[in-house]
């Protein structure tokens, strides 16, 4: 029915970049400038407190109707932030009746959660 | 020795916020205004590409004098998206003779990719 049907076996499919933990392999610079984007996404606490709401609202998605009422802006600039987290491939939404439904895309957020994984010990050998 | 001596157990000693993934719960405004912030100094390709190459650099922690030559940007603006990361809270620096050696603070980028994480299943009950 969306685009997410099939989709949630991680690191498959991927046909872009990506995602080795940083501390194993540097970034070329074509993932760079991918990943680059997507973090600027989340580089706005309005957004970064949208995603959340979305990741975390029961059943996985959140119609536009519950993202207003937590925040200080006004309903022009959330559906701003919406569009950007949507452009950046963090987000799919789709209109069903009055309102717009929002859901993560687990893949994208797998991909930035790998990239910065760190192994168990310390990154840096004490000295 | 340095600021990190001591510190890689992750999640303990965290004044500050998070981080439960958030598929969990969603983020407060605190928390979000800390770690927009450091989303931010990610939200650039050459801060990305920097920050990867400290992460993955042998023994954990980069020389000034590795960083500059895969860029094709000046020693001042690297300089300053160095100054960014530290600034973010995500690497540490040490004057050591000549150069300045970097490295990365792993509790931080264990904060982002727990907020970040995914838990195996879809994040949205597929329709």
């Amino acid at each position: 029915m969306s685009k997410q049907a099939g989709l949630p076996v991680l690191g498959q499919d991927d046909d872009a970049v990506c995602c080795a933990p940083m501390v194993r392999e540097p970034l070329g610079e074509e993932a760079a400038a991918e990943l680059s984007r997507m973090f600027k996404a989340l580089s706005d606490p309005v957004r970064l407190r949208l995603l959340s709401l979305i990741a975390s609202h029961e059943g996985g998605e959140a119609c536009v109707c519950d993202l207003t009422g937590p925040f200080d802006v006004s309903q022009p600039t959330i559906s701003h932030h919406l569009k950007v987290l949507r452009d950046a491939g963090l987000v799919d939404s789709e209109r069903r009746g009055t309102w717009v439904y929002y859901w993560v895309l687990p893949e994208a957020l797998a991909k930035l959660s790998a990239l910065l994984q760190i192994p168990a010990g310390p990154a840096k050998a004490l000295t």
